[in-house]
């Protein structure tokens, strides 16, 4: 089947729905170097502006999935589920949550990004690990998730083509704000790894790329349908990201806090969110009780199994088991800088976005593609919405290894925190879910 | 200055405005290749859905029209005035208009098209008096101007290189019918004709680009914007084309129409619209009485004056005069077919579209820009719309060469006339005006 590329934009432009075979046919021209950016680039930006229905989302999804290698975990034994969060500021939980679900007997062929923007990236905290190395070979993918049931990676050059090039293409053509063109890059890469199920983590506030529940809600529904139409069960969690998850904000103080959590330890924020991401997955993998489920992801931490997964992690993918065990072993920042409250009252604001744009000032993130991040810097925050705090209280430590960096840094924080005079009540941590 | 596109790409696609600056620097690094044609392909499809302002529109006009050389036509003595037209079926107008405004005192420095799709272009039908050269020298131009007071040619591959290259971009990519884009393609080439006034012929109906009055008026109201943006007077000129203008459709034959004009003769729609056109031109040029200027243009006519300069533009342009004085000698089709009304009534349609349609298909037109066209072949209309017709009567003649292109064409007439019970009122044939 062949089609007129110009007559497809034009039947997008005018709002009409691409049918199948045309939405196949443009992804395997498109990576077959026989359609030219910019007639995807107009495609792309009509997109933006008339979106994509979901019987257009499942043959789209399904052909970019296809556009390179998919994994072929058939033989490992065990249900596959993986996680995926749209992204937020001291957003660690991937960490402490794969050895919990592997430990309850899931496997966890995680592949994770790193940060862009303001917000950090799994495979940049996981480095902060002396020796951590996040590219393993595909042969030995699967034999480490068949033995100790969990990989933590970046993805392969040869999954998904089509969404790499794609995704250059809209990052130059400003067409990168688009729920259904965000929803199958995200499931074309998922899919693409053979799995039994995922769950989605999909962040609401300042520090997430969708503002509103509303907004959040609309992505979750469309990647839901796009796992419908592949067949495989998708969870959606809709999640706070008006302030930064737990305490640290950064990369190696990250693994730090990921390593407390492990041993029980840890914010509370963290630890519920973990444990019920842990449930959830272990409920996709096929268990049929969300409490049976929950306490065998505490079990797993409070037996210390997870952790020990953690180190066997840590060592089977060339990083230094010792930094777990002693995390004071992670990088550190040679110079610490304290915020403290201009006056009393209850926090009313912790901002995720300006926290996570300092963060990235400090030089713990990329402004762009090719930045080198510093490991060692970052925020451990005291205070968080809802508290109260005398003048003079400490709000937040600040490790920094450069002055200019952490002027900067603190010209970002201007607003980030608001004390005011009433509490409130507490914001929910959880905000929905969808399946 | 210098800016970012993909923020510039931004900023439009959320509906804001972009700065004049910012417009101008698209452009001058477009036309110099310093921007990809994906990222401009994705900025025209946001202003195809976000439009752009009469203040956005000045300076990118400009700027295209910069883009390459312009004409200096300083040393000629005279008001330099052109009009354009959004092209229709039949549409000879400017044929025999330019040698009567130029007969009354005005310079006529014509650059036309060529026919695309079911419409004609005024080169095309130039183009069948043996001889005629659509493509004199430059330097040529100015003394031809002085002297007879009209030239009507191509435009130049040097004029507005920046539109030519935004044209096929466009047309590759869906972004054609959009209101800024076509309004700034047409004023950038007329602009950059060095005029002192210009007028607008906008078509309005299914044999126009425009289908609504609303469309056609917001597109006029943005070209006078633009002239305005110049300081350049500009008049549009709303007019049906639900229906062919005049009995002639075709190269050949509407040359021959042309000629009947000048001499006084032919349809009366298409005389009653060339004064009409002629006079606002001299009124365009500084005349200030517009009784008057329509009998200066009816004078040319009635004295002669207008035709003998036909004659001098033909003989100047190396063309054949003698087609002039016996328009026999124009290229005849060798076979005739008729249409004959199919009952007795009064006819309620004559379309336009599938007539300039039919057209294309028996050899008259161009269905791709490379097609080499035919322009002995086409139509003689003999009852338009309000006419009373019985059973039997001739509807049209057709003029062809070749049996299968006729009965392709004939599929295309199916139902381009329409015959009815009741009589009613004459469409009219001029709807308004937007100076």
């Amino acid at each position: 089947m062949s089609y007129s590329m110009v007559e497809l934009i034009r039947t997008k432009r005018d709002g009409g729905a691409l049918e199948p075979d045309a939405l196949r046919w443009i992804i395997e021209e498109y990576t077959a170097d026989r359609i030219p950016d910019y007639q995807l680039s107009s495609l792309l930006m009509a997109i933006v502006f008339n979106g994509m229905s979901q019987d257009e989302l499942g043959p789209w999804t399904e052909a970019m999935l296809h556009s390179g290698e998919v994994l072929d975990l058939s033989d490992v034994d065990k249900p596959k589920i993986d996680k995926h969060s749209t992204g937020g500021v001291g957003d660690k939980i991937s960490i402490p949550l794969a050895p919990i679900v592997a430990a309850c007997g899931v496997a966890v062929p995680m592949m994770s990004g790193r940060g862009l923007g303001h917000t950090g990236g799994t495979l940049d905290k996981l480095e902060s690990i002396s020796g951590f190395n996040t590219m393993i070979e595909p042969s030995a993918f699967n034999d480490q998730l068949e033995d100790i049931g969990v990989v933590m990676v970046g993805q392969t050059e040869t999954l998904v083509p089509a969404d790499r090039r794609i995704y250059a293409l809209r990052d130059a053509t400003g067409t990168v704000p688009s729920v259904p063109l965000i929803s199958s890059s995200i499931m074309s890469k998922k899919l693409a790894e053979d799995l039994d199920g995922l769950l989605l983590d999909v962040k609401v506030g300042s520090g997430a790329f969708m503002k509103t529940a509303a907004d959040a809600t609309f992505l979750a529904e469309t990647m839901v349908g796009i796992g419908a139409s592949h067949d495989t069960p998708v969870t959606a969690i809709l999640t706070d990201m008006s302030q930064p998850l737990g305490r640290a904000v950064g990369n190696a103080n990250e693994i730090a806090e990921s390593v407390d959590i492990l041993r029980g330890e840890g914010p509370e924020d963290v630890r519920r969110l973990t444990v019920r991401f842990a449930s959830e997955m272990i409920m996709l993998s096929g268990a049929d009780d969300l409490e049976d489920a929950t306490s065998r992801a505490t079990s797993a931490i409070e037996s210390g199994s997870a952790y020990e997964i953690m180190i066997k992690l840590t060592e089977r993918q060339g990083g230094d088991p010792a930094v777990i065990e002693n995390t004071d072993l992670l990088p550190h920042a040679s110079h610490e800088h304290v915020i403290l409250a201009r006056r009393s009252g209850v926090v009313s604001q912790c901002n995720a976005y300006d926290i996570g744009a300092a963060g990235v000032r400090l030089g713990g993130g990329r402004a762009t593609k090719g930045d080198i991040i510093d490991p060692s810097v970052g925020f451990l925050i005291e205070k968080k919405v809802g508290e109260t705090v005398d003048e003079g209280d400490l709000l937040a430590r600040i490790a920094y290894n450069d002055e200019e960096r952490l002027q900067s840094a603190l010209h970002a924080l201007e607003h980030a925190w608001e004390i005011s005079d009433e509490s409130r009540s507490d914001d929910e941590l959880i905000l929905g879910e969808i399946r």
